[in-house]
């Protein structure tokens, strides 16, 4: 362990909730360089919707780099290239009835959410975007301007401009309609909110705490969008790829969304690679205006082209994905139920569940607890508050329960001890 | 051709230049699908310094894959992090006296410098960066904000603020060190320069049309950065891993700068890559502060590793590349002083070479008239006026020289009409 | 008028409504050029509370200016200067238990406003501050990003950075307690709401439409800002100076804010005049830091000084102004009650009044009908809507009385025409 | 002087140079409660140019409000505005063959620079503005950002955006053009330099420490602007109403700026007033788009039209200011001839003329020694080294005489100390 702790940065994050040094992984399983097994509920936080080393995706990269296959060419057309957008067009925008030009920006979220801020802006002439509470969109500067979260702003070190921040779905309550402070302010010629370029939403807000905004709300603010002629991001990286129940997450709410981004399970394989959904009518990029080195990771081009092939070329997979959600859903409920409704609220949806804690000492402590019985779970939300389960979804039923179970029994440990049984 | 059309970005540009579709690569050539080869002196515009599909490199990569290698796992431990880290540290930052930390942030040349500006702020808890005429750093927000590139500036739809753009070496002729102006904006109180946190500043300015930073300047600039505890960056995202003729670009010139950027070869096999070197003091990150998803992209250590054994442990690989610096650096005076001064001058460092033209569209033709005979080679510079020349380090003698004989064939046969005789 | 129409700029607004050359004018009325009189209840936007040319403030500045005393000394000390800072000091600020240090800034509200924002943030070591809803603070560019005015944010043709818009008293339905949104968001760490430096309020709204902030919402306000170290700003230039029934409108909610602008009524001539009230222990200033040519205009501090000794030494004054505001509020009432709830409803507090229309059309009708009857009053409000009454608080009762029955006569004349009767 | 201690502002500062209590004031002369009286050639800060009280200027204002003239009328067309108006069209635009529509903005220099900033932005749809070294143009937010003085810059809290600072003349030595930099920026596609909206530029940089831009460098300057379409502003705030020898500081060099911004000297009186002309096809304003409460100062355009009145139907008077000019530069050169051309340089044009010191200590004591003998001066400069001459241009021959021998008695008192000495 000396070497990380003498070469690299301090900014390491993760490593310090797993202090282990990693060194295989298939399915749903990960091992340490001591043979030491651990089931992976956290899967590169939504990264491996697939897996770990998925040999349906494995196989394919094999061959394409045993056979010299383009590994970089910018954003030079490939066979790889050709294959994944023939694939992507078929299996999934033809079949929702959807129309995106897709742009390959650079391989990360944040890249492909900068990407879209940019041709929001540059399609409506304005400069402001609309953001929301507890919103997640990376840590470059443009789209940490988006994000909710303080421990990344303050990072930034200057200010963080052109973004209106408005209260997400729920955050005034059940009753209030946060949708209708939008258009008020929409309306009212001194509100003060210039008339913003776009707004950008999360489904279910993956690192806000598996919030999830309803069907109305998303076509309530789908209809404001239209009427002031605002463009309206869906931010899919996190909901996207199948981890709600549906390949993209807002396909039950029926909103067509403008512009969609999509990066961490796009890949299939966990290859840095990241997608801007445009739709045709505001595809007016000039040529190289958003650039950079790695906007078309072939290796990624290969193992997502698999992933469509195999994953969504009928509903079995996302079948057994919604059915795998539910089961979560009826676990953390009976959890919740055993420990009590004042320690544990339920949230979340598809396979982006979790258990809200009362506070985020005692999702630390389940999920350290879990981690010593051989579970890899981490938190999120703005005190850490939730134990988020993010587990790959071709897990089997097997190691779901497994995995299942030592939350639950590592709750138990924990809440016996005075302090929280006090609290409960 | 028609799925490109049809389905991808407007946005793409070297696909419009090169408009095939490529199949298969191999050290400095490149294939399309129908089977035409051609000299690849673009390598992933100083990506692929070690060539295509490197077979050093190759096979570890598909060892590692077959064997279940980590393949993605946020920021955690793997041993492939570990021999990386080793491997960076033992045969690059020793050998060099140099130290720093190394932080894996997402795998773009524009995040790490995303990265290198957000510690420099923390670290003086100030806001201004100083920049370079023609320099370029990325796409992003805050990295826009340092690019000189109006093409890329006018992308971003927003106001670039918290940046002062000053002179690079020579931009005010040979006879005025424009380190005077900022020294002299520094000690004046009220010349409107903000004290700025960092200069950011590239050794040879490769998209600015392959510039080059003469060792005085640069060591009068870290002068002045020391004297005023300003954090001197070197982005060496394009010009580093031996491209100029040492792994770092600075090397040369003595300078130590506080903070490096790495990209683009890093990896060795062009895989996405990014690493930001920060001097152990500045490293005060706060765990997770800048992340992203792909961080660690554990492929990416893999080949990167087998680069560094295979290419860094002597100076044999050093010294060759020097050699064909100065091969590429006296065809190219040969060529300007055919085809006259008045439209060539040679222009960069090492394997950082090109032909500067008097103006975008001499290069231009030059470069559509070499595609025709068989060479990939793009243009650089503030009017796309230069012929970049950033073939693989490890080209063979005979496909270099062929590469620079149909360079010189194809301005011989642009040149020969009326318009470019006249001018020249 | 050729003169205004060939050499003035098209900038001019009130000119537009009244056009008309005005010559002279005495308490509260105004006379054009061609000896018609007005009664003046728009009094220079709440600038002439004390009337035109009220002879107690008059025959001191005509002595001061005969005895050549000081125009203009920077902001070197002057008899003038020392005497209004005793009178506002002892009839002001210990009567009313505060403390505040007084900064004279540039002679314009904006410039007391600008001066706030500066200090709070040097105070705070923060930039954002957070604005509401209807708010107007100036149009130089701090304050106009604080304004929520569209028309006049439009005007700066650049990004207005650093603000936070929340939602004023009521503006989310009587039920519902704006600051529990403020609450909300300082405590909700990935709420996006960057921790203020400052809160900038007006009590009641003038440009903003005459809404009014209730006691009890401004010591929610003031409990959140204490919590939280946040520095509570009072706009108080169209509020204070005795407007709404009390010097200051934060009198009767019992707050005390940190910082308090004065401007407006200042003087008590017109002239020009700002004054920015820091607590003590906020002073933080170096010497000259804010500065500004006409930061003590000594003609403004010796009509002050004559309106603070003839109208604040005891409780008459400020009675009658209540017992006037009481009275327009009566006949406002009974117009609403006269032409319809659904056209007319009655805003404001003390002598700052006004009736709110259905829409700015019917408003405008009404003020242009008004001057007809030779009667200058305006309005204000996000849509214009709202017809706003701000006449002298020394107005005689007869030509306040004449005035508010120019207004009725003016609605009823309006409203009788086919369009409105359907609407009401 | 109790009063001022404990209740006005830290923020004082001519107060500091100057403690004494001033009363009254005739001409160059002012007098201390205590009867001393004492020469000013400080003058409000080039705010005096008429000399305080002017008598020529003081009764029409004293008619004007026994009269019951209007004080304020917001931006109501009244009888004096309409005289100011003829006078300045008649008096100065026609003469000088120049064409502007005049706005009355609030009534600082600050003001007039934030609305011709406005305007300018406007008009291009750019952002950008280009200030230079040692600039200073006001304390407001979009003011202070063109401002070069770090001790102003810092008090603003927040980043200071949309503004590229350029190199003034003769900031990069005698032989150094700078507006070849800013050509060689705006031409080139990757320098980094947004092309500006406008160019702002003081003739002569008062605050900045009395630096002329010659002639010719003034006309390259217009002529890049007008090749490019970029507004030319110039702040004639202090160096304009004759203060360099004509009304405008530019009539010399011939340019013809699209906007002027003036104030200070403009009343004649020393009351707050400021004016921003601008070429009448860019006053594309909307009504009140830029407002303010005191935009337009009914007492001021009494006073101003007075002096435009008096002092510029005829050459007599810019003649005598232009004697007087010169007998200040022979009688400055003088001084350096006599103690030590390494500790004194002349600088400044006609009347707005200094001494500058070899540092700020040295500038200081002299007017410090000054000030005990009876003459109020202050400094300038980066430094505060330049002892900064700016009494009325109405001085009689005696006082001026009398002035300039104090400031020679006192640097030959200050220079006798040892310290000076050595240094000389």
């Amino acid at each position: 362990m000396n070497i990380f702790e003498n070469v690299e940065s301090a900014v390491q994050s993760y490593a310090r909730s797993f202090p282990k040094v990693f060194k295989r992984a298939s399915g749903a399983r990960i091992e340490d360089v001591d043979g030491n097994s651990y089931i992976d509920f956290l899967a590169g936080a939504g990264t491996l919707n697939y897996g770990h080393n998925n040999p349906k995706l494995k196989q394919p990269l094999l061959d394409y780099i045993a056979e010299d296959g383009i590994a970089h060419g910018l954003d030079m057309h490939t066979d790889a290239k050709a294959r994944f957008l023939e694939n992507f067009q078929s299996l999934i925008l033809k079949p929702r009835n959807l129309q995106y030009r897709l742009q390959f920006t650079g391989p990360t979220g944040t890249n492909a959410v900068e990407a879209a801020l940019k041709v929001a802006r540059k399609v409506t002439g304005r400069t402001n975007v609309v953001a929301f509470t507890n919103g997640f969109h990376g840590c470059t500067l443009g789209s940490v301007a988006l994000t909710g979260n303080s421990h990344h702003r303050d990072g930034a070190g200057v200010s963080l401009n052109d973004v209106t921040r408005l209260p997400y779905d729920g955050y005034l309550g059940k009753d209030f309609d946060t949708t209708k402070l939008l258009e008020k302010m929409i309306l009212d010629g001194s509100s003060g909110l210039d008339l913003p370029a776009a707004v950008i939403v999360e489904v279910v807000q993956g690192e806000g705490g598996l919030n999830v905004a309803s069907d109305r709300w998303l076509r309530r603010l789908e209809k404001i969008c239209r009427e002031h002629k605002i463009v309206l991001i869906v931010d899919d990286i996190q909901a996207g790829c199948g981890r709600t129940g549906s390949f993209f997450s807002f396909e039950a709410s029926g909103i067509k969304p403008d512009i969609v981004t999509l990066s961490k399970s796009l890949s299939g394989f966990g290859l840095p690679f990241a997608l801007t959904l445009i739709k045709p009518e505001m595809d007016i990029w000039k040529p190289g205006e958003h650039n950079g080195t790695f906007r078309g990771n072939n290796h990624a081009f290969v193992t997502a082209s698999a992933a469509l092939e195999n994953y969504w070329k009928d509903d079995q997979f996302i079948t057994e994905v919604r059915e795998k959600g539910e089961l979560v859903e009826k676990r953390f409920s009976k959890m919740a139920d055993r420990f009590g409704h004042s320690l544990f609220k339920v949230k979340g949806r598809g396979m982006m569940r979790g258990l809200s804690c009362v506070d985020g000492e005692l999702a630390a402590a389940i999920c350290e607890k879990s981690f010593e019985k051989g579970l890899i779970v981490e938190t999120s939300g703005a005190d850490s508050e939730v134990v988020k389960c993010l587990c790959p979804l071709v897990i089997s039923m097997e190691d779901l329960d497994k995995g299942l179970s030592i939350i639950e029994e590592s709750i138990k440990e924990v809440v016996a001890s005075e302090e929280w049984r006090a609290a409960g």
